[in-house]
C-alpha cells in the first residue's frame, strides 16, 4: 500500500514551492519598504496560551500535542473510567499548535515589552494549523500571512495598510482588487439607529443580498429576523447606498447624525480615505462597505477586505483591520493595534487562473549536460563549475545510459537546452547545444556557451 | 504573570529573522544553482509514515498529536484502567509531527513516483520537531536543510555534492571549513581487518581521539573494549594516517587489500576526490577521515561531516552520505539516494561569532520622516508613497507626539536618517535629513533625497 499524507495537509511539489515562494518573497519585499520588521515564533505553544482565545469552537479546532512520556502517570483515574476526553485533554495535553498568527503575536509582545520599541511594526508569514474538517480551498495546515502595528492609534497607519495592499497586489499583477473599508463605529451607530446590536448581523447580511434578492427581498428578510419597519425606515439611506465615497461618507453623516460613535467613524473613515485618495493608489480601488462586518467580536476601528478582481470569482484574499485592546488577554493594557493578512493560497489561486505567474518563476536548470562517459563527464564538470560560479542553473546528467533516455528526461523535467559533448567538442574546446524546444543545434565556445546562459 | 514559550523552542526577533532569512536564501540559491529543486512536505503525517523509522528512541522522541473531539471514545477500557500510555498512544493519536526531513521526502517519493522523473534532486528546507531534553544548541523545534539526489548511484553526485557544500560555505564568507569524507566500504573493510564488525565504533571512537591521548591511550583504550592485540597490529598504518588524501589513500589500498568491499571503498573515495581536486574547491579543505562513522545504520557509500573553519570550536555545521535503500521503508525498492544536509542553528552561530553577517542584512528601514503634525505628515506622505515606489525602506512615525522621543526611537530603532519636514521645507519644496551617526543635517530637494536613500 502507498503511503498517504493526513487529509486536509498538502505536499508542495517544485513547480508550486517556486510559486508560492514568488508571492512570499514580494509580500517580504514589500512589508519591510514599508517599514515592517519580520518575527518568527514557535510552531506550538503552551496551551493556556492559546485555550479560550478563540472561542469554544476555537478550542475544539486547535491541535493538540501528546505530552512526551508516561503521559498518563498522573491521569484522575474517575476521568479515564469515564471516557472523559475533554477532561482529560488538559493532563495529557500542555501545548498545542498555533491557530492564528495573532495571538503568537500578542503573546510574544507582551513577554518582550521591555525590549520592543514601540509602536511596533511586525510581519510574520508562517503556517497555522486548525483541525477543520477539510474543504475544498480550505486546509488544516495553512500560511498566514500578516503585518501589524501595535503601540500607536494614529490613523496614518490605516493610510499605510491600504497603500500596502495596493503595493503588493500591484507587484504581483493583481490589478484591479477592490479593497473594501468598513469601520465598527459606524457598524454600532447602525445598531443604534436601528435599535438593536444584537441584530447587527442579521441586518448587514440581509442588506449584502440587496443585488441578488432587491430592495423589497431584503427588507422581507429584516422583517422575518425580527428587525422592525420604524427601524428599517430610519436607515433607508443604505438602500440606496451608491456613489463615491465622499457621497457615501455624507449619507453616513446624515444617517447617523445621532450617534456619537457613528459618527466618529465616519471621521475616521473619511480621514483614511481622503488621505488614500490624496496620495493614489497603484492600481487597487478603494470602496466604502457598509456590509463588511468581519471581526465584529475583536475589531474596533477599521475594517478592511480585499475582494479579488473582477475576472476571478472567488472570496476574499485579504482582511484586517483595528482592535483595541490587542495584548489585554495577557494582561498588557492599552496597546491598539490594527493590521491586515493575506490570504496566500487564494492569492495563489487568483493569480494561476489569471495566469499572471512570470515564466521566470520556476526552479528548472536553464541546461543540462548530457553524459557521454568518463572523459566527457570531467570535461562537461569544468564547465559546469565554471558556470556555477556566474550563477547559472545547469545540471550534469549523473549516468551514461542511453542518450535517447537523457533526451527524455531533459524534455520531461522541462529544462529547454541540452549540451552534448563528444570527442570532437573536446578535441576543438566546444560545446555543441541542442535546443529542445526549437530543435535547432550549434557548436560553441566557452565563452559563447556563457553568454547564452546568462 | 508573564506569558512564555514552551522549553526548548525559540522566538525569533527581527535581527535574527533577518540573518536567518540570508543564510536561507543563500542555500536556496546555489541548491538550485546544481539542479536541486524545492518540495515541501506537511507538518505532520500520518503516524505509521513515521514511527519505527528512527528506533526506539526516535520513536519516544517524536512529537505525536492528539486526535479531535472524542478521543476516547473508541479506546480500550483496560488500557486506560491500566493507565498503560505506551498502549494508548496509537488509539488517541494518529498523526505526528515530523521528525526530520529524510523520511518524508522518502515517503513523497513513493507517493508521487509516477510523476517524479527520475533522478530526482530535490531539497527541502523546513522545521522539524523533537521532544529531545533541551540543552544548550539543541531545540525541540528546529530547522533542517536537506539536498538529496535519489534515482541514480553515479559518483558523480558526491562530487557535485563536495562542490555544493564549498559553494554555500563560500558565498557565505565561512572559508576554510573542512569536508571531511569517508565511506562505509572502508569501515565495513577495517571491520573485517579488526575481525568484528560490533567493536567497529568503539575502533572509530577511540581512533579520533589519537590527537588527544596519543597512540598507546588508544591501545589501551581498544584493548579495554575488547578489540585484540593482533586486530590493532593489523592495522597499524592507521595510527600514522597523516598526508595527503592521495597518500591517505594508498595506505588504505594496502590495508584492506583482501578485502573486496574494503577496497570498493577505496575505490569510490579515490573517483570523488580525483575529481574534486582536479575541479577545484573555492575555499573549502577535503580531507578524508577514516573515523567518520556517522550514520552507520543507513549510510552504505560515502559519508561526509563538515567541520567549522578552525578559529571556530563547535560541532559539525553539517554532514550526509548515501544509502542505497532511501525508500525500501516505503515499499519501493533499489532506490539510492545520497544527500547532504546544513545545520542552520550551527552556522548562524558561527558566523556570527566571525563576525561574517554583512551590515546589509537587516530590515531596518533607511530613513524615518517625524511627525509635526497633519500638514506636513500629508507632504511627507507624499515623498514616502513616491520613495517606495523606488523600492526604498522608509517608514513614517505614525503620532505627533514631541520631537525628542521620536528622536529616541530613531535611535533605539537603529534607523540612520531622520527627515524632519516644518513650514520652513514645506514652503520651499525640501526636506531635512538628520544624520543620527554623524549628527549631521542636511535641506535637500526630493531629488537629491531620491539619490541619498538609494
Amino acid at each position: 500500500m502507498k503511503p498517504s499524507i493526513p487529509k486536509g495537509t498538502r505536499d508542495f511539489s517544485p513547480a508550486e514551492v517556486a510559486k508560492r515562494q514568488y508571492i512570499i518573497q514580494k509580500m517580504r519585499t514589500h512589508f519591510e519598504k514599508f517599514g515592517f520588521q519580520p518575527i518568527e515564533t514557535p510552531s506550538f505553544e503552551n496551551s493556556e496560551t492559546l485555550m479560550g482565545k478563540y472561542g469554544e469552537e476555537g478550542d475544539r479546532l486547535i491541535f493538540k500535542i501528546l505530552n512526551s512520556g508516561d503521559y498518563l502517570a498522573k491521569a484522575n483515574t474517575e476521568i479515564l473510567e469515564a471516557k472523559d476526553s475533554n477532561k482529560l485533554t488538559s493532563t495529557i495535553s500542555e501545548k498545542a499548535l498555533r491557530y492564528d498568527l495573532t495571538v503568537p503575536f500578542a503573546r510574544y509582545v507582551v513577554q518582550n515589552q521591555n525590549d520592543i520599541i514601540f509602536p511596533f511594526k511586525r510581519y510574520q508569514i508562517q503556517p497555522v494549523w486548525r483541525a477543520d474538517r477539510p474543504q475544498k480551498g480550505r486546509f488544516r495546515e495553512f500560511y498566514q500571512c500578516d503585518a501589524d502595528v501595535v503601540g500607536s492609534t494614529s490613523l496614518w497607519q490605516e493610510v499605510e495598510l491600504v497603500q500596502l495592499y495596493d503595493s503588493v497586489f500591484t507587484d504581483l499583477g493583481l490589478n484591479g482588487v477592490t479593497i473594501k473599508i468598513n469601520n465598527r463605529k459606524i457598524l454600532s451607530g447602525i445598531a443604534e439607529v436601528i435599535g438593536a446590536s444584537d441584530k447587527l448581523i442579521d441586518f448587514t447580511v440581509a442588506l449584502d443580498k440587496l443585488d441578488k434578492i432587491g430592495e423589497d427581498g431584503v427588507k422581507k428578510e429584516m422583517i422575518e429576523k425580527g428587525i422592525s419597519e420604524t427601524a428599517i425606515e430610519k436607515v433607508q439611506p443604505l438602500f440606496n447606498f451608491t456613489g463615491s465615497i465622499s457621497e457615501k461618507i455624507v449619507k453616513l453623516s446624515v444617517l447617523l447624525a445621532d450617534s456619537i460613535e457613528g459618527m466618529k467613524g465616519v471621521e475616521e473613515l473619511q480621514f483614511i480615505c481622503d488621505n488614500v485618495s490624496n496620495l493614489g493608489l497603484n492600481s487597487a480601488i478603494l470602496d466604502l462597505d457598509v456590509t463588511l462586518a468581519r471581526g465584529l467580536n475583536y475589531y474596533t476601528g477599521a475594517i478592511f477586505e480585499v475582494a479579488p478582481p473582477k475576472a476571478v470569482s472567488m472570496g476574499s484574499i485579504g482582511g484586517g483591520g483595528r482592535y483595541d485592546d490587542l495584548t489585554g488577554i495577557f494582561g498588557l493594557k492599552n496597546m491598539s493595534g490594527v493590521g491586515i493578512s493575506f490570504g496566500l493560497d487564494r492569492i495563489y489561486l487568483v493569480i494561476e487562473e489569471l495566469g499572471l505567474f512570470p515564466e521566470t518563476v520556476t526552479t528548472t536548470s536553464k541546461a543540462i549536460f548530457l553524459n557521454f562517459g568518463q572523459e566527457e563527464t570531467k570535461y562537461a564538470m569544468k564547465a559546469i563549475t565554471e558556470l556555477r560560479k556566474l550563477g547559472t542553473k545547469v545540471e550534469l546528467y549523473p549516468d551514461n545510459v542511453k542518450i535517447a533516455k537523457q533526451f527524455q528526461y531533459t524534455d520531461k523535467r522541462g529544462i529547454p537546452l541540452a549540451i552534448i559533448v563528444g570527442d570532437d567538442e573536446m578535441n576543438n574546446d566546444k560545446f555543441s547545444i541542442k535546443n529542445l524546444v526549437s530543435g535547432e543545434q550549434q557548436k560553441v565556445s566557452f565563452e559563447e556557451l556563457k553568454n547564452l546562459l546568462q
